[in-house]
C-alpha cells in the first residue's frame, strides 16, 4: 500500500464541509441502554473527516494489526504482508494491475517500512475541524473542533461541529477507524506502593463478564416454587441469599427480622434491582416515609441507593420490601476480610484464658494500611453525605457493608432500621438523629479496627485492649488516633469532619489511584469502541451476500450492486497466495471494512470469479452499493415493497 | 424459544468441571497493545459455564434485544419476533418440525413472554464458580470463584478457577453471552452541583474517537521538509503547533528559547510520545542528567512523565529533545480558559487610566468555583509529589498545564528549566530546589487567582487588590485564604501540605466525582466487551463460507463440515416471513453466534436450500465444525497441510 493510493486530487475542502456526528441520545432508559449498538448506523463517514488520501496511514496500520491478526488468527509463521494483502509494488489503487486478484500474493513479506516514508504526490487530507486539536502544546490557537450546534431527532443527537477549514496543511488524518496504541502513561503504568489496587484491563473484563453473568442468572421457578413470579412491579426474582430454613430463626444480625434478598427486575423500566424482604411486617403507620423519601434522593458513589419501600403480600404473608439499586458481583466486606475462622486466634485464646502469646509478628496476616485508609476514606465519605442531609446511617456494620471490584465500597441496607423501628409516638421522625449519627462515628471505628486486627473478635469489648496494641505495633498513629477518637466517648459530639486531617494527604493518594483507573478503563474502552460497529457492518453484509432469493428474484445477490458486494466480500475473505494458498489476515478484513464505512475514494479492483472481468470502484461507490442495498432489505422487511 | 430448549438431559457435573478462562497476557508492550484482539480465541466457552438448556434465558435477551435491532436497523414496524425468528410454539431444538426452515416465520410476534416462565423439564446449568458470587447479600458463604490457580503459556494467562459444584441449584445462568442493561446507578445517575462535571457515555466515546485521530495522524513528508523523518529512536513526527517562524522569536513564554513541539513514534515501543524541541541548544554538561533521572521517576495522574532527554543534529542544529507521554486531545489551560480578549476588560481598563467601573455582577462570567477546587485539588496533588520527590515544578503556568476531557490536568514540561538553566558551577544540583518549590507555591497562587479572575490580567500586580475584591466577593473564603496564603510572603517556609485543611471536604467531592466517573466508563465497556468477540466470530465465518477453492477443490466450500456452515449461515442472515420477505433481526444474529460459540448443547434444524433435506445438530456440533474448519485454513495458510 505504501506506493498507492492516488485519489481524485479534483477534490476541495468543500467536500469536508458539514460533517456531522451521530451519536445516540442518552435519554429514556428504554432508548439508552444499549447505547453504541442502538446508535442509527454511526458509520466512519458520519463522524471522521472524509475523502483525502488513505494511503499515508496503511504502514501504520500495517504495523499495528499484524501482530494482532497472528495472535488471533494463530499463525505466527505467516510473517507480515503488506496490509492489504498485496505484494511489494501492488496497489489496489487506481492505476494498478489487477490481474492477479483475488490472488493476490504476499509470498515476500515486505518489512515493516515505516521508517522510509515515500513521498506521495495524492491529495492530502485537510482534517476537519474535529481533529485539530492536538496535545501536549505549550499554546495553542482555540480548538476549533467544538461543537457548536447540536439537534436531536428521533433520540438520536447530532452535533453539528464547525466546519471552517482546518489551518493545517499537508497533514494527514486518517480518514477511516484504526486502531492506535495505548497511551504510554497507560501502557508503562506502575502500581504504587501506598494506593489501593485496582483492576487492570484483563481482570476487569473478566470481572464485567461475571457481572453479565450475575445479572441475567434466573431461577427455574418449578424448580424453587417458593419464589413468587411477580412482586409489586418487580417479576424474574433470583434469590441472592440460600431462603431461610423455617425451623431457625436468625434475626440477630438482620434486623432483629427474617430477611431475605432477590434480585429481581422491575417491569417499569427493565433495570435489575436488589429486593430486600422482610418477612412477616405489618406496616401500620406511613409516617416513616417521609425518611424513606430523604433516603431516596441520596446518591453517592459509597451508598447503594433506595429506590423505594413498599408492602406486599405476593409472598403468601405480609412482607416489607426495600428496593435498592443491585451491584452484580459484590459481596460483604464480612465475607471478602473476615471469613477466616483462625484469624481469631489471637483473641479467642486469650478469651479461653489462655496465657497471652506473643504479638502476631509485625503485619503477618493483616491488612495492607493503604487498603484501611482507602475503607475508610470511602466510609467517611458515605457517613458525611448522610449525616449532611440530616440521616443517620445506622447498618454500619461489616455485613453490611458491600465490596465490588478490588476496594471500592458501598454502603448497603439504609433505611431499613429507620423504617423497622420507627417510633410512630415521636412527632419529629428525625428527633434521634444526632444520636444515631454518634453510633454510626463508633460503628465506623468499630470497623476501622476490625479491618486493623484483621478479625471481628478484636471490636469485642473484652479484646479492645489487646486490640489496640496490635494497632499501635504495626500502623501508624493516625490509624490508632482515629480509632481512638471515634471509639472514645468525647463529652462533646464528635463529627464525622473530624477525622478528615487525620486522612489528611491520603486523599491525594485515593485520587490519583481513582484517576489512574480512569485511564485504564478509557484506554481499555478506547480500544473496543469501534467493534460494535465493525460487527454490524460484518451482519448487514452477511445479509446481502448470498441471499438466496429476494422479491422472488433468486439471481438477486449475484447481479447489480449485489453482485459488486459479492465481489467485495471475496476481496475480503478469500484472498489467496500465488501458490494458492488461503491468505488470511483480520487486519485486511477490519482495514477494508473501514475503509468501506468511510465510503473512502480509494478505488480497488475486484476481479470475477472466471478472472476474466476486472471491476474498478471506489469505496465510496461500494458504499452506496452496501447502504442501499440494505434499505432495500429493509424496506421490504418493513413491508415498503 | 420458550417452550423449547430440551437439551441432553445426560449431562452431569462432571461436565462442567475445569473451565478455564483464558485471557492475554498485559505483559510487553509489543503484544500488549491490542489485549481483546490479541486474545487467542478467547470464545465463551473459555470463559462460561458450558451446557445446560440455554431456553430460559431466551426471553431476557428476546426483551433487551429486540429494542436495539430495531433501531439499528430501523424498522420499528416489525414488532418484537421471538428471540431465534420462530413462531409460537415452533422450536429450533430437538423435535420440532423443521419444514419451514429457512423460512421460519415470524409473523405473529408473540409478545414478550418473560412474566409468565413456563416450566421446563431440561437440565439446568448448574453454575460453575465464577458465578457464584452474588450481590447485595447482607452475609455470603465465602465466594468459591476465586481464581485458585494461574498459569502463564506463551504470553497468555490462564486462570484455572475451583471447580467444586455450586451449592445453589435451580438457578440459571447463561451460558452464552449476552448482554445486560445498564445498572441503575448508572442509568439515573444525576449530575451533582458541585461536583466536577465529567464525559457521560456518548461524549466520551466521541472524545476518544478524536483521540484515535489525532494519535494517528501524520503529515506528508513532501510537503513539511522540514520536519525530518527520523529522530533518535522516533519516526513519524507531526508537528503539533505551528512551526515557529524564522523571522520572529518567541522566547519569552517558552523558557527563553525558540521551541517546538511534535507527536512521535518511538521505534523501540512503537508508541506515541511527545517530543519538546529547543532549538540551538548544545548541552555541555551532562550533571543535570540527575534532576532528569529523578523526573523519570515520577508518575502521577497530574503530571505528564518525562520519559527521556537527548541532544540531536537531526534537525540541522544543535538542539535538545524532551520526550513526553503523549496525551492526545489534551489542550492547555490557557487555551481552554484564558482566550478571550474581553475578559480582561474589567482589569485594562483600569490599567488605561479609566474610572474604576463597576464590580462584575455576582458570578457573572466566572468559573464556577467547584471546578476551581478541582484544579486546585490536583494541582496541589502534582505539587505535592513533585516536592516530596525532592524536585521543584518551575513550570506551573496556565500554558504549561494540560486539560484532558473536561476537567483532568496534567502539569506538563517538567524538568525542562532544570536543564536549560542548569547551574555547572553549583555543586548540588539540588541546592536552589527548596527555594524553587517556595516560586511553585507562588505560581499556584497565581493560576488560581487567574481562574478565579477568568482573565490573566488578574494577576498583574498592579491589578491584585482589584483581583481580590472580584475573589471576595464571588467566591467562598477558603478560596480567598488559599489564595492569600499562596501569594504572600509568609516569612517562614510555605508548604503544599499546609491548604489541605482549606480543600477540607472538597476532597470527598472530588473522589466521589472519580467515582462515579468510573462506573460510567465501566458500564459503558461493559457494553463494547462482547463485541470484538463477535466479529472475530463473523469474520472466521465468512473466510470459511463461499470460498470459491480451497485444496484445488472447487466445491469444499459447499461439502462436508462446510456445508453446514453453510445453512447456519442462511439461518443466521438469511430467515425470510412466510410471505418471503426478508426478516432481519440483530438480535437473532447475536444469539445464534453466542450458541455457536458457546457450543451449546442446543439442537437447530438446518434446512437445505431446496427445502428437501434438514440437519439437526447441536451447536457443539457447529461449533466443532467451525473451529476444525477455521484451524484447516489456518493450517494451509501455514503451509502445514
Amino acid at each position: 500500500m505504501d506506493g498507492g493510493g492516488i485519489a481524485d486530487a479534483g477534490l476541495t475542502d468543500s467536500y469536508f464541509s458539514t460533517s456531522f456526528i451521530g451519536v445516540n441520545g442518552f435519554g429514556s432508559p428504554a432508548e439508552a441502554k444499549y447505547p453504541m449498538m442502538q446508535t442509527p448506523n454511526p458509520t466512519a463517514s458520519e463522524f471522521i473527516p472524509k475523502g483525502g488520501s488513505t494511503s499515508r496511514l496503511s504502514n501504520v496500520s500495517q504495523s499495528s494489526m499484524s501482530a494482532f491478526s497472528q495472535a488471533l488468527f494463530s499463525h505466527p509463521s505467516m510473517g507480515s504482508p503488506a496490509t492489504a494483502g498485496l505484494a511489494p509494488g501492488m496497489s489496489l489503487s487506481a492505476g494498478s494491475s489487477p490481474l492477479h486478484s483475488p490472488k493476490i500474493t504476499p509470498h515476500t513479506s515486505p518489512a515493516p517500512r515505516r521508517r522510509s516514508h515515500t513521498p506521495n504526490p495524492a491529495n492530502y487530507m485537510v482534517p476537519t475541524s474535529a481533529s485539530t486539536s492536538v496535545a501536549n502544546a505549550v499554546s495553542q490557537p482555540p480548538s476549533s473542533g467544538q461543537v457548536i450546534q447540536k439537534e436531536t431527532v428521533g433520540g438520536t443527537t447530532y452535533f453539528y461541529t464547525d466546519t471552517t477549514p482546518a489551518p493545517l496543511t499537508g497533514m494527514v488524518f486518517p480518514n477511516y477507524h484504526i486502531y492506535p496504541p495505548t497511551a504510554p502513561h497507560v501502557a508503562y503504568m506502575q502500581p504504587k506502593a501506598n494506593a489501593p489496587s485496582f483492576f487492570m484491563a484483563d481482570e476487569l473484563r473478566q470481572e464485567l463478564i461475571n457481572r453479565h453473568l450475575i445479572t441475567m442468572a434466573q431461577i427455574d421457578q418449578a424448580d424453587i416454587p417458593a419464589v413468587p413470579t411477580e412482586v409489586d412491579s418487580y417479576h424474574s426474582l433470583f434469590p441472592l441469599e440460600p431462603l431461610p430454613p423455617l425451623n431457625r430463626i436468625q434475626k440477630t444480625s438482620n434486623f432483629g427480622y427474617i430477611t431475605s434478598c432477590y434480585k429481581a427486575v422491575n417491569s417499569k423500566d427493565d433495570l435489575p434491582y436488589c429486593l430486600r424482604r422482610i418477612h412477616g411486617f405489618r406496616l401500620v403507620n406511613t409516617k416513616c416515609m417521609v425518611l424513606v423519601d430523604m433516603w431516596k434522593k441520596i446518591q453517592h458513589s459509597n451508598i447503594v441507593t433506595l429506590r423505594e419501600v413498599f408492602t406486599t403480600k405476593a409472598f403468601g404473608e405480609h412482607s416489607l420490601v426495600f428496593a435498592y439499586d443491585f451491584h452484580a458481583g459484590g459481596e460483604t466486606m464480612m465475607s471478602r476480610h473476615f471469613n477466616d475462622p483462625s484469624a481469631d486466634a489471637y483473641f479467642t485464646k486469650r478469651k479461653w484464658g489462655q496465657h497471652d502469646g506473643p504479638l502476631p509478628r509485625q503485619h503477618a496476616g493483616l491488612l495492607p494500611e493503604s487498603l484501611i485508609w482507602a475503607y475508610i476514606v470511602q466510609l467517611s465519605s458515605a457517613l458525611r453525605t448522610i449525616h449532611t442531609a440530616g440521616l443517620a446511617c445506622r447498618v454500619m456494620d461489616p455485613s453490611k457493608i458491600l465490596v465490588t471490584g478490588k476496594t471500592r465500597l458501598r454502603v448497603n441496607c439504609v433505611g431499613i432500621f429507620d423504617v423497622l423501628t420507627f417510633d410512630n409516638s415521636q412527632n419529629n421522625p428525625l428527633a434521634l438523629m444526632a444520636q444515631f449519627q454518634q453510633a454510626d462515628l463508633m460503628s465506623l471505628g468499630k470497623v476501622v479496627l476490625a479491618l486493623a486486627c484483621n478479625c471481628v473478635s478484636g471490636i469485642q469489648r473484652e479484646n479492645l485492649q489487646k486490640a489496640m496494641e496490635l494497632v499501635t505495633i504495626n500502623y501508624s498513629s493516625d490509624l490508632k488516633n482515629l480509632i481512638l477518637y471515634l471509639l472514645t466517648d468525647q463529652n462533646r459530639l464528635r463529627s464525622v469532619n473530624d477525622i478528615m486531617p487525620m486522612i489528611g494527604a491520603r486523599f491525594y493518594t485515593q485520587l490519583d489511584a481513582a484517576q489512574m483507573r480512569n485511564d485504564v478503563i478509557e484506554e481499555d474502552l478506547a480500544k473496543e469502541v469501534q467493534n460494535g460497529r465493525l460487527f454490524r457492518l460484518l451482519a448487514k453484509l452477511g445479509t446481502i451476500n448470498e441471499r438466496p432469493e429476494f422479491q422472488k428474484d433468486p439471481t438477486w445477490s449475484e447481479t447489480g450492486d449485489r453482485y459488486l458486494l459479492k465481489l467485495f466480500r471475496d476481496h475480503l475473505f478469500h484472498q489467496v497466495t500465488e501458490a494458492g494458498t488461503p491468505w488470511i489476515d483480520l487486519s485486511h478484513i477490519i482495514s477494508c471494512l473501514n475503509k468501506l464505512d468511510a465510503g473512502v475514494p480509494e478505488k480497488i479492483s475486484l476481479i470475477s470469479r472466471d478472472e476474466k472481468s476486472v471491476l474498478v470502484v471506489t469505496y465510496s461507490d461500494l458504499k452506496r452499493c452496501f447502504e442501499n442495498t440494505f434499505q432495500e432489505l429493509i424496506a421490504a422487511a418493513n413491508g415498503q415493497l
